[in-house]
């Protein structure tokens, strides 16, 4: 094996100077670094993993930071970034951070310690200190915008327009729309897309904030369903709150979807197990999460970035939760 | 800033000295040893941590293996893993092996690269030689023991056993066990619990072997129910087979639970969003995890562990999907 000693012997130098230079830590005089820089090629001198990021500063971790890999939406998200990072020759850190900005910024302060090449951040905080300071590449995944960050989300209010009009063209009169947590960018987009379309119908509707919780959203929907007997569809903003907002209709008493028809968002695995199957607006997390990694390693490896802002396309998944048109 | 030309300057000695010693590279009098620790000490130089786990081909990153983050019972174990780490300065880097032994190698093999300090590893592959040979603590989750690797389980057998009374004691006399893979430790477990509680009993009984799989689960169901109308309990080895059969039980038109009690096994969130909720034995997931993180961190760091073996007892959770007993 080659060590730094025959590096050193070759380039016609001291072990101290060739340690100068790899781990860029003091003076090397151009005509040395020349001399060292070639033996190295020469030699096929290979630094480990762990001092070459000493020597560059970086190492091929990144780093991915959400809110809590529990929540059915991110394990895709997860999957997706290791995939992709795998192939580029990254490892991806775990980051569950709560939407906590403390934990975040001790996060970011900790990984950088150790070097990390970028990092990928589902976060509300993105408009932070820590953030802007970071100084290591950081792509921004289904949240927020922050117009130095590139950011990857689906095409919310595009969403929320097609999942309205299609309660609409079932016959839907009366429409309760699940509004999700007024901190997120993605659900602001959501209840965006829905006013527009529902204000170009005759329909009537009702607005109910609700956590995207499932035992919290169904608790809310049964109270709104005793109260306004007249509901004939529900949109909500997350498969989990859709979900809760089935068994609260099976609680009162509804049936589902010939009395009342109910649409969620995200496409998570667990609306096709539902009984009846969620009709669902579905994001591509997979694609999400795949293209937020390549953008990242891009940023890492000083390639190009063509854009800043990456949208991509829903599409509608029509299961039992809804009848068919004109039915 | 202390730096290495203050610790050589302190201990009389040069860079090229300290930098051997710290980095373990050469030849270093016992004398200039002495010497460069006192002065590391008194200076308090700090090596940055990238450099400090050169030294001593240590990090603090955990390796968590397991075969897909996408699979409902992984999540919270991830979540668990990297909860406990973090408070022991831990960090998680996150491996979806897809049970593909050349994966899991080179995972092992890139990772130990980086001086990663363990791994938790949830495989089929323990007795493999890249886990005999990777030379760096190891802790088993859920699945297979090799007794050199301590491992954290669930009490399997005994769940089944807890589960298959669950349905007798409601009456089912026809049951219709949903056995899991066959190289599974686990669902053996399970399937040997059953065993040795229907053969206690009166009950008839089938076995039918059934991937961890929701559609699959549900065909296979769908088919067994229709040529078996008799059967009265379904036990299944997991909560997302179950979830496959309660959506069979719909299609072919047996009311859960008045003709038909469903039982699932592992307890992840998804079971309380179905309609009805679901009947299931119930791992302590998040119990598991922070043992096998805690048990592993102790492996590194040079403690004392006490046992090789962790088994986490299971609970059976009520829910809509079976009868009160006696009913």
């Amino acid at each position: 094996m080659t060590t730094i000693k025959d590096v050193a012997k070759k380039a016609g130098v001291s072990v101290a100077t060739v340690s100068r230079f790899l781990n860029d830590s003091g003076y090397v005089s151009a005509e040395a670094a020349k001399a060292v820089t070639a033996a190295v090629e020469e030699l096929k001198y290979e630094l480990n993993p762990i001092a070459r990021s000493l020597n560059t500063k970086k190492s091929n971790l990144i780093g991915l930071i959400l809110p809590d890999i529990t929540n059915p939406f991110f394990p895709e998200l997860a999957r997706a970034v290791e995939d992709v990072a795998l192939t580029y020759g990254y490892t991806v850190v775990l980051c569950n951070s709560d939407e906590n900005p403390e934990k975040e910024k001790n996060y970011i302060e900790t990984l950088k310690k150790k070097y990390i090449a970028g990092f990928i951040v589902t976060s509300n905080q993105l408009d932070a200190p820590h953030y802007a300071n970071a100084n290591v590449p950081i792509v921004a995944l289904d949240r927020a915008i922050n117009e130095k960050i590139p950011t990857v989300s689906s095409n919310n209010k595009e969403g929320a327009i097609m999942g309205t009009n299609a309660l609409l063209d079932r016959g839907c009169q009366n429409i309760l729309f699940l509004r999700g947590p007024a901190e997120l960018n993605p659900a602001n987009d959501r209840w965006e897309g829905f006013m527009e379309a529902i204000q170009q119908s005759n329909a009537k509707y009702l607005v109910v904030t609700c956590p995207f919780h499932f035992t919290d959203s169904q608790k809310i929907v049964e109270q709104v369903l005793k109260e306004n007997p007249q509901i004939d569809g529900i949109f909500a903003s997350s498969d989990v709150s859709a979900a809760g907002a089935l068994k609260a209709a099976s609680l009162v008493g509804r049936h589902v979807p010939n009395e009342l028809q109910i649409i969620g968002f995200d496409g998570v695995a667990m609306g096709e197990m539902l009984s009846p199957g969620l009709t669902t607006v579905a994001q591509d997390v997979y694609k999400m999460g795949a293209i937020a990694t390549r953008v990242l390693i891009k940023r890492i490896e000083n390639e190009m970035v063509e854009q800043n802002f990456y949208e991509v396309p829903v599409k509608l998944i029509i299961r039992g939760t809804t009848r068919s048109v004109g039915e």
